[in-house]
């Protein structure tokens, strides 16, 4: 993976402000601050954890450059002392973490930062904007793998992301939680994705007819030959299409398939399907892209639609249904004082914690605790391991084939029941009482 | 502003793959592209035009480096002499563009890009990534100062965009359109725009007591203190600002405000006024930050409560209610062909355009008419400018000011009816005759 980094002035003002007055009034114990999602609309039955890797990049080479401080000296806030205490600043805290691709529930701290307070309160930022936006399509995504039942899927969202950053996150997250392939091919190079794609409406209205365009990908891509079949009448494109794939077996050659983008798509994937299969064609695969998210992929599979795979674009990559988490960081811990806060409906859990997750005897998961960072519980797993100590990470990066492997495994321990993307059964959560008895 | 590029990797691989098929075939005709939004739910009354200056830079220095080169080579794909042509292409068109902060309506075109047709068809994504989170983000900041009636807004969004690119332009779309600054610092160095923040929960709780807290605040930043009072009990913080405020007094100093971030609104602003002016500090402003939108925005100010600025964030920095535009890049003409795509529900106009627009005898806008690139109507303002010829820009950027100035002015002429946030009239775009005989 290549490293892009956003650096430490991607950070709201406030968090400088705040070190300022930290730094002013010498406070320099370790703080520990708790990141975790709060979801009191029961917007998802889930949360799948992603951007670890994104933030241990990002701390690990964390330094105000000359000219980031040449500019927070020109707003004429700040203390030259300040400043100077800034440029010598390392990330020298302590990361505990969820491993990418793990389920997580809402309340439990995915990650803790331990460090000097100024460190631990400057990052804040770009922890929440690194990890929301990696985990917050990570867990539609998975909504999306797990309507599909099976069925490939393949990220087209990049045209309407949320700018180059977002497209390629959307294409990490996606194919972490079980895509097939991206069409981005920044992030392909980026991330040792697969891509995909073939071909838009402009290179058929390029053409003098619909066949001409098609014969002239054929000549272009014999091994790798999709047809766009919709720019025109999708009935008459699968024949063009079946004309064309007969006249490439002629040369030995074997078109892979079709897509439909727009209309009906259960009565189209049926007639386009009828129309390949009285050709010969039935390995031909059927391709589907119009406005897929994971309602309207399940009422295909409902409807046992004969489409192969799916191009999922917009809807997921900006997680349409509910386009942000409400991802916090919120201060647990103040050297040797629990800490929370107390707003209306914003209740912070104090303490250092770990998570703990009950497997019933099949290995599939039962039930969570919430409890003290250094607690056990017998037969439970702890969900949160160390992976940067004193700013250094512990361990190499995962490999992503690694962590979607771990996303599979995982899933496949979750309970259909905690799965479903309509209504759901809320996966139980619980305070271990030792965490409870903590809580001032 | 930095440059900071995406580059030509940030494309969909069918771009790519068809680029490959034209030069295949040697199709080297120029191509005209139109952008532009369709909004059939009807879920904005207008847009805002935003993000050229992004794309400007980009197609300005397009080109394909050596390592983006290898590895499309490691696909194993493309033909090694499409593979050279991509190593000596740079952008060499022509863009017509409304400026950036121009109001906009479903189906007008807000830019068309002519180039030879491998070119234009190559920088399709990287178009509509890059105007797309510009425009979205505009257009839903306009609707927030329109509800905001005259005070100030201030972008609070950073973490939570869809990563550090998006929480950028967060910052430079609600600008331009009229927000007073933003927290986001880094946003703040690229593109000069003032920032602000001062203090978060954790700060209050760092302390011993709520009071330490702001003493310790006021301390440092004694001509910028805003102090946060919902940590443990809004009213009872409010008390702790009015103490401290007024023992600032004794050193000459003023305390500039108070901020609520949870709780009750109408209710708590109307309280924490009256603790403020009882004593003796009518002064000090209430700035509000909770889950703001131009929803609740419109709320407060119809509620006449006294909040004098409002912190805006997530819900317009990702634009909740509608997180994307359905902006679209189409082939509308080709060598000497016009073309239109015709696949249900998404028919496009064919040809090269220009957008006209009435105005009514005070200067406010009448209606568009959609016309033909090289017509002209008389009375009406053509809203597109050429800004790039044979990929050379015509004119140096514009500064984000200007562009601000520019949105101003312009929503001033746009009558209330068109700009109401619930249910609106639209605003009347109509085809030229010319345009609509030239459809084929």
């Amino acid at each position: 993976m290549t490293a892009l980094l956003a650096g430490p002035l991607l950070t709201d003002l406030y968090e400088i402000t705040m070190a300022a007055g930290y730094w002013k009034h010498r406070i320099q114990e370790p703080a520990t601050f708790s990141v975790f999602v709060r979801d009191p609309d029961h917007k998802r039955n889930f949360f799948v954890a992603a951007g670890l890797e994104t933030i241990l990049q990002e701390l690990a080479c964390y330094r105000f450059q000359k000219d980031d401080l040449d500019y927070l000296n020109s707003l004429n806030m700040f203390d030259p002392g300040f400043l100077d205490a800034l440029r010598e600043l390392r990330f020298s805290g302590d990361v505990v973490a969820m491993p990418e691709g793990t389920f997580y529930f809402p309340d439990e701290p995915l990650m803790e930062i331990t460090a000097p307070l100024i460190e631990a309160q400057l990052v804040e930022t770009l922890v929440l904007n690194t990890v929301g936006i990696a985990s917050l399509i990570a867990s539609k995504a998975a909504r999306c793998t797990h309507a599909a039942a099976g069925l490939p899927l393949v990220d087209f969202a990049l045209r309407r992301t949320h700018g180059p950053d977002a497209g390629d996150h959307v294409a990490r997250s996606t194919y972490l939680a079980g895509f097939a392939a991206t069409s981005n091919v920044r992030a392909g190079k980026r991330f040792g994705i697969p891509v995909s794609g073939t071909m838009a409406h402009a290179f058929v209205t390029a053409f003098d007819s619909e066949l001409d365009a098609f014969r002239a990908y054929a000549a272009s891509f014999p091994d790798a030959t999709i047809f766009l079949i919709d720019t025109y009448d999708t009935i008459a494109g699968a024949r063009h299409a079946a004309t064309v794939a007969l006249e490439m077996q002629q040369q030995g050659r074997h078109a892979l398939g079709v897509r439909l983008d727009s209309g009906d798509m259960i009565a189209l994937s049926r007639d386009v399907r009828r129309i390949l299969d009285e050709a010969g064609l039935s390995e031909m695969k059927i391709y589907a892209s119009s406005n897929f998210d994971e309602f309207k992929i399940a009422d295909m599979v409902k409807a046992r639609a004969p489409i192969d795979a799916f191009g999922v674009g917009t809807r997921v990559g900006v997680s349409a249904d509910a386009p942000y988490l409400d991802i916090v960081y919120k201060l647990a811990r103040l050297g040797n004082r629990d800490i929370r806060k107390l707003s209306p409906g914003k209740v912070t859990l104090a303490g250092q914690k770990q998570v703990f997750r009950r497997l019933d005897g099949q290995g599939r998961y039962q039930e969570d605790l919430i409890g003290c960072r250094e607690e056990t519980i017998p037969g439970a797993q702890p969900l949160l391991t160390t992976v940067m100590r004193g700013g250094c990470r512990l361990h190499p990066a995962k490999s992503l084939e690694d962590i979607r492997q771990q996303f599979e495994t995982q899933a496949a321990c979750l309970p259909e029941r905690y799965k479903t993307i309509h209504r759901h059964e809320a996966y139980p959560v619980k305070i271990s009482p030792r965490l409870q008895s903590l809580q001032p």
